[in-house]
Order: C-alpha cells, then structure tokens, then sequence
C-alpha cells in the first residue's frame, strides 16, 4: 500500500469550509488505496493574530515563548482537521510535533529537524487512520517547543514523508504546479511536468516563491517525490524529483527575475588573504544575507568587490561598510538601488554550450544592458537595469521557448 | 524560601492588561522572596471559540481531539503571560502540561491526574524563573492531550502545590474568599477567614461555585493550604485548610441553597438487596447525577425511594425510570420541580447537639415548610418549596449568626 503524505498551507485551511475540502481530498487520497498523513498549517490568519497578540504584551519576545505560542495554530488545525474527517464518518488522528517526536534543535524560530520517529504513524496507519500532523513544530532534545520557520510546513511534510518512506508528498497549493516563468510575467508560460531538486532550489533561492528551499533540499537529501499541485482541482501538477536522463534534453527549465535587489561595489579593497571573508563575515553580523559576489583583481594589491542583497538591507548593509571601510581600505562604495536580476536554470546546461551567448544576444536585441554576469552549474544569472528587467525577463523566455511544452522546445 | 502557586482563572487573563496585571502579581510575590508557579486558563472566551469552531465541523467530536483543539487555549495564555514577565525585566517560562509531565488516565475531557513530574519546575525555580503552567490539560501515558473537564484549572494548581511542597496555592477570583453565604442572597454574609476542607466541599457540591470540588478533595488529600483571594485587590481572602481546633467552636460556617432541582418519589419499590443499586446503576448509564437519597420502609417488601436530580436532567430522569420501572415493580412516581435545598454546613456540628433544632425551628417561624431532610456529619439540608427557598435562607442564616464574624457568634 503506497503512503502519501500531503500538505495544505494556511490558506488552504482558512476557515471551515476549506479544511472540509482539504479533508475531503485526504479521504479521496485515502479511498484510492493510500495510507495518508496530511501535514497542515496554521488556519489563514491564525498566526499573524496571535503574533500580534505577543507583541501587545512584549515588543521582544522570547523565541521560545513565541514558538509556543505559535505552534498552537497548527494544533488548532489538526484537530479540527481530525474532526472533519470524523463526521465524514471516517477514521482520523491528530499529532503535535512533539507526538510524533520531529526533533530538532534548539533553534528557536527557526529550528533544523534532527530526526523523527514515524512508528506511532504507522501503527496508526496500518490501524486505517488519516494522520494529520501540525506541520511548522518540532520539540527540542528538552521538550522545548520549536519552529521550523518560515516554509516550515513544507520542510515538515517533506520530512515525515522521508521518514515514512513514503511513495509522494503532495504540496498543495494554490498554483497548478511549477512553470517555466511566472505566469503574471510571462503570460504563455508552461506548467513543467518535473524539474529536479538542484533547479527548483536554484529557483526557489532566485525568488520564485512555490516552496521553500529548505524542504528541497531535505528532499534531495531523503530522495523524495514531491508534487507540487493545486488545492483548487484535480489536475497534475509538478513532479520535483532526482534529475531523470530526459532532462538532460531540456536546456533551460525555467526563467525568473527578482527586483527587490541592491548592487554593492566595493572599490580598491586589500587583496590579501581573508580580507573578503572578513568582510561577508560583518555583513553577516548584521543579518545581512548576501547574494551573488563578484570580485574582479584591479591590481595584485587590490581587488574591486561586488555583492547584491536585498534592497530592504540597504541600511544595514551601508552601515557595515562604513564599519569596516578604514579597515579592508576601501577606496569607494557604489550603491545601485534601480537593479534587478533575470536568471535561466536547467540542468542540461551542464552538457550545452551556447546557452550564455543565446542569453546575452536575447538581451542585446531587446536593447537591455548587462551590468553584469554571475553563473552555476546549472544557472545563468544577469544584472540589468531595473527599468529593463520585464523586457529581459520576456526576452529570455521567447529566446528559451518557455512557451512550449519542453519536449517540443529546440535543442540549442 | 517559600513556594507559591498562583492561579489565574479565564477571566483574570481575559485581554492583554489583566495578563499583564496578573504578571505583576507574580512578580510581586516573587519579589517578597517566593518562588512562584503561576497556574494560568485560557483568555477569557478562547476556549468557547474553539468549541464553536469544532461543532461548525463536527457536532459530534471526539473527545480526544477536543482536548487536542482546547488545551491550545491555556498554551496560549502561558506564553502570553511569561512574554508579560520578559517585557517587565523578569526570567518567565511557560509550560504545557505535558511539559510538566503532568499525567493523567486516558478519560478525556474529564481526566484525572496520576502524577507530576516536578523536577523541571524546581530545576528552573531554582534558576530565578517564574513559571507560567497551562491550567486544565495533562497528558496520558500514550502522550495523547487530556483535559481536566470543568473546575480543571483549580484542578491543576492544587496539584502542582502538591508535587512541588508549596507552602500556599492561590486561587484568585473575582470575589474576595468565600462567604458564610451567598452576598447576592444574603447580602449580610461575612467572609470567613478560614474553612475546612470538608466544608469547603459540602459547599463546593452544594452549589457555593467558588472552587470545583475535586480541587478541594486534593487539597485535602496532599495537605495543600489553598488561599482564595480576588485578583483585584490585595486582600487577605480565605484560607481552606485542614481542621484546627478553634473551627470547632463555631457550629455553622455557611449556608448555601440550590435551586435548580427536581424531585423524584418513586412509591412502592421492592425493599430486595440490590434493588437500589440497580435503579441508581441506570440513573448513572443515563450521565445522570444523583444528589440526595432518602430511602423509607413502607413494608418489609416495599419502600420509597426519593432523591433530587439537576432539573435539567428531568428528562433524562424521567426516561430511565421509565425503562426500569416494571423490573423494580415501582407502583407509582411523583416528580416535584418546584422544589430547592436549603443547606447548613459546620465542622462544629460534629460536637453540638441543636443545629438541627435551631435549623427547623428557623425554617418553621418564617412558615416555611418542609418537604425533607438529609443529614452528614457536618451538615443539615433541607428541601423546600422553590418559593420559599430565599426565605428560608435568610431565616438560617440570621439563626446562625452568619452577618457576624465566627468568633463572635453565640456557641448554641
């Protein structure tokens, strides 16, 4: 008997009628044959409610304090899930975090699972029950209440599923599936069939948003099929899995842009040993998460360094530069706010040449200019001006056949 | 240094300010040098919330998957309440009830504690913290979520005192301790300074509604001093404790009255061993819960059986006697829901004779009549026409002296 584990986000959970539907669908999952866990999330605004309530009584709170609070709103959502499927006249268990025993680390507010213990579940299971677990929480080595942050719910049912060994986990969500673009950028993109692990990381990194990072890469690591697919109908949607011969055919996967960047060049910076690592290691102080580098020698004394983040760590990026400015003897700092980033990600690449060149005549002959170029293995990334990036966006896509169904598109 | 569990009823947490005044109350007996276990239910109407939450899905849910929804209520408040503390300047740390390894049998909804792990609580009591534990929920052996049923939060704290040695537990409320009668009937009535526990329990089933009475019973089983004082100011309320010599002096401490009762006279019942029994056993399979029995020996093969149910489970009442009538050979049934008990209660009656006479000597000068009587040990209830029951209140509690202190009412 397969096991399938499935996933309904908060909106997918909101209010009554939609934990009714998403129970339905477990059901449906559970009378095809399957032994089902549903992981769910907390319902629609339950969360930001109750973070409201803490800051009302704490503008600091403690993470552990926090975590506790919040993890009651996948609890709430379980049970009530339970009870959907019990006057469906069916039979249904909810679990804590903790009563399934997903361990994690101390890490409050952003916790890593360490193990899970699944045989409760499956002597369920085996017993005929629908499983339902509060995705989101995990208990610590001293039974503290923990959370996984944020696309925690994924990296949860993405977890248990690998724990179980379970054939699928289902994201449920509200989009159809993966597509080659945004469809809100690109109008004719594609819904994928299947991407593999190291793409859909690389997009989910690049800002496409359908999962967290996080639980594909737990994925990758516990080899487990995930599909991608959406709450509102019945339809296939997105297989996320071990890169398959027939991708090596398809080129580029996708395409995706993100706007909410800054560039940083730092110019005339020491190039000696450490002293980019130094420097990263401040911004990091200052919770700054950096994206692409770039560092380019000007002589073999010093080097010019450039690094993007989000724009909304403006300040505190400006305010670590001015910190170590004196120090890593930095010339002079530029800052662009008006850039953003249109990147192409496929793991055919790797065995085709030409895709750059396609990509930069594509841009070339909309009349975008490149700032400039970082790549992966299996990414291609440029920096352009952020009044260009939706006619960059589209440009690639054209250039690429994002339009197409990836069996029809040319092999470049 | 001195233990202190502090218990904050639903309404005392109802919204951020009263947990926030709540918090300042713990941390004030923590600063006169205790070390303080606050026992805390959920806000307000939380817990109503969430059972309309899980009957929109289900009017028939399972009892362990309601306590998995509603013990989400006093997580809530816990966490709330130690962010109040940490925004004060304090260490606080909450805990639910399986955190305090607080297990119970696997009767959910009405579960009952078998032990407590206190080993954490004075681990971090020890460390300086406060203590936030969820009122009401515990665990089961197989880890499942129990709640306590009603009065579960008094439940919980006179518990913990137990486990932890507490010198006191507070139960603060919205009245100032417990009055020798009701004030809204009586309105002369005195708060006493102190009561025995098995008055307290007299008074607690009698309907007085301060404290559950399973609360009391394990104060009174684990030695538990248990100070009922109002959350609104600083008081001196009323200690339930175990009998000293000077209660003995004062012959009556209280009376109370309830008026939502029927009668049932059941006339003509084979007078057999076992008889009783079988018809009380019947009563129970119908969640009927029977008040006072009075059994007379009409012949030696028949006899009356009455007792008083709430008059809420007429119905029900009325059903199982009618299933169970021919086997016990009732010959006929009188049911009075006019009807309501007029009680006295006093360790001191013990060692004096006359309380019964005072009583219906009182009763009897107000013309009120009376329909029967029960007697135990500490206590005189007489039951009466509904009509008269406010009269028949005031007439004993004036006989009794209760609008004077214990120690100045007359020894009769």
């Amino acid at each position: 008997m397969a096991i399938l584990v499935q996933k309904f986000g908060g909106t997918s959970v909101a209010d009554a009628e939609k934990i009714r539907r998403a129970a339905g669908r477990a059901l449906k999952a559970h009378q095809e044959g399957n032994q089902v866990v549903v992981v769910a999330s907390a319902r629609g605004k339950q969360t930001d409610h109750l973070v409201a309530d803490a800051m009302e009584l704490d503008p600091n709170p403690p993470k552990r304090e926090m975590d506790m609070l919040l993890s009651t709103g996948e609890q709430q959502t379980v049970s009530l899930m339970a009870m959907a499927l019990h006057a469906m006249g069916h039979k249904a268990i909810s679990f804590t975090g903790q009563q399934v025993q997903m361990i994690t680390d101390d890490a409050h507010s952003k916790a890593r699972i360490q193990s899970i213990g699944a045989e409760k579940l499956k002597e369920k299971l085996a017993d005929g029950y629908i499983c339902i677990v509060a995705g989101f929480q995990g208990v610590d080595a001293n039974g503290n209440i923990t959370t996984l942050g944020r696309g925690g719910s994924d990296t949860s049912a993405v977890a248990l599923a690998a724990a179980l060994g379970a054939d699928y986990c289902e994201i449920f969500t509200d989009v159809d599936g993966i597509y080659s673009a945004d469809p809100r950028k690109f109008p004719k993109a594609v819904k994928m069939q299947q991407i593999s692990y190291d793409e859909m990381l690389e997009l989910a990194s690049l800002g496409a948003g359908v999962m967290h990072s996080r639980a594909i890469e737990f994925g990758k690591k516990y080899n487990v099929k995930i599909h991608v697919r959406s709450s509102m109908n019945e339809n296939t949607g997105t297989l996320i899995t071990h890169e398959v011969p027939q991708m090596e055919g398809i080129v580029v996967s996708g395409a995706t842009c993100q706007k909410d960047l800054a560039k940083f060049d730092l110019i005339g910076v020491d190039n000696t040993p450490g002293n980019a690592a130094g420097i990263f290691a401040h911004l990091a102080s200052h919770k700054v998460s950096v994206n692409d580098i770039i560092q380019t020698e000007v002589s073999p004394q010093k080097a010019s360094l450039s690094f993007t983040a989000a724009r909304s760590d403006l300040d505190s990026v400006r305010q670590a530069i001015d910190e170590i400015r004196e120090k890593v003897h930095c010339e002079s700092v530029f800052v662009r706010e008006d850039i953003a980033e249109v990147s192409v990600v496929g793991v055919g690449m790797r065995s085709h040449c030409g895709v750059a060149e396609k990509m930069f005549r594509a841009l070339s002959e909309n009349q975008v200019n490149i700032d400039s170029i970082t790549t992966s293995e299996i990414r291609i990334s440029c920096l352009v001006n952020l009044e260009d990036v939706d006619t960059a966006l589209t440009a690639v896509c054209n250039a690429f056949e994002l339009d197409k169904p990836a069996a029809e598109r040319a092999q470049s």
